[in-house]
């Protein structure tokens, strides 16, 4: 089998602007992904109602030393009050801006099956910046369709039809078997990211990035906080 | 409102033996936490078919120093090797057993909804120790049906079915407005913990651990990978 021409970046219009990079081209790697774990840890405390939140804390959960985590976030300019902490919304629009993923997502999502139906209707989506634009699918009887005003197109006029929709970010929620193929047909149009729900491998792509979302791992980490619980209780 | 009862442990059956705690009672909480966070990235590499792994690696993907990750990981024991680095189903292991996350967990779904009804068919839940026993649902026409098994029960027989089920964990995959009252019904059951998709803050409980799925974060880590990408190429 012949490899796959190495997909190139954005060959539908070169000239759309991606999301902007802020001052991130200035953060070192391990530096923002330490950033990128902290502004997670955040969105849960966000989630979960907090308004300020203290260093120490950020440094518990995340197994950093609370000087470290203090220096991290002196990069983002004054912020933290002395024996209140930081403003939990405002550490998050911040180190949002400053790793560059505050910007709006064109997304699509592929399968609308179970999980794809329920990723339609994820409300929080939107307000996070995501945008979906499209959903494919390979079922004829759901294509032809509009839901919340996003249109259900075949899957086989994607390469057709996604050039014209500058879209930065794909959401695969097809069955296993036919992830692999649906994921190198994204890497071909040149997609910027997948999040995969598929429990399968997908293979590497130079200039597609991946995150899984592994239901599986969600649930160790549940059976980690009821033992950790235990623990200390 | 009355406050609810404060929810027992496992009124239930307190001679039910939890899955077991190895000897995590002696790992100090931050440890403990860094080794939550090391475990989770070697699932994510086991599943991309990654066989060994380095300490550096670790260490740049959680932003720790090399030394911090090599001392944590000596606690489980003469295991890497010079120039190879460890291997990542034995550490993997290792790190379950030494976590208390290696049992078997009996759990149940609540809701079979579009996401509920994704969740029954994923397939490596068993695989990791996850046993679905029942699924309780609202809706007459989905209920005394068994799916895979495992019996599709009425939640208004929760109350009289889970006691005899000896439950350790809850999937929760209601509809957002059912969610605080759901859980607070789980609370009162005892549930050890509950792995929360509903985009909802649901109140604390003391004895039961809560872990929410929270999709958008899941997409923040996408569009953070993506920029990420950008800047290292």
């Amino acid at each position: 089998m012949q490899p796959p021409e190495r997909p190139r970046r954005r060959d539908c219009d070169s000239s759309k602007a991606l999301p902007q990079v802020a001052k991130s081209s200035s953060i070192p790697g391990p530096t923002a992904n330490r950033l990128g774990l902290i502004l997670r840890e955040l969105q849960h405390c966000q989630r979960s109602g907090q308004m300020t939140i203290r260093s120490g804390f950020l440094a518990r959960r995340l197994g950093l030393s609370d000087s470290q985590i203090r220096r991290d976030l002196a990069q983002l300019g004054q912020l933290g009050k002395r024996g209140v902490g930081y403003d939990v919304i405002e550490l998050i629009a911040r180190l949002r801006n400053m790793l560059g993923t505050d910007g709006q997502w064109r997304t699509i999502l592929v399968g609308l099956g179970n999980l794809g139906s329920a990723l339609v209707g994820y409300r929080s989506f939107r307000e996070q910046g995501f945008q979906l634009v499209a959903i494919y699918e390979a079922d004829p009887t759901k294509t032809g369709q509009t839901i919340d005003g996003v249109p259900v197109l075949p899957i086989d006029s994607i390469e057709a039809t996604l050039p014209k929709l500058n879209v930065d970010l794909a959401i695969l929620a097809v069955p296993t078997e036919a992830a692999t193929a649906v994921a190198e047909r994204l890497y071909r149009l040149g997609i910027g990211g997948i999040l995969n729900f598929a429990p399968v491998t997908l293979n590497q792509s130079p200039s597609t990035a991946i995150i899984d979302v592994d239901l599986a791992i969600e649930m160790q980490r549940l059976a980690f906080a009821v033992v950790n619980r235990q623990r200390s209780s």
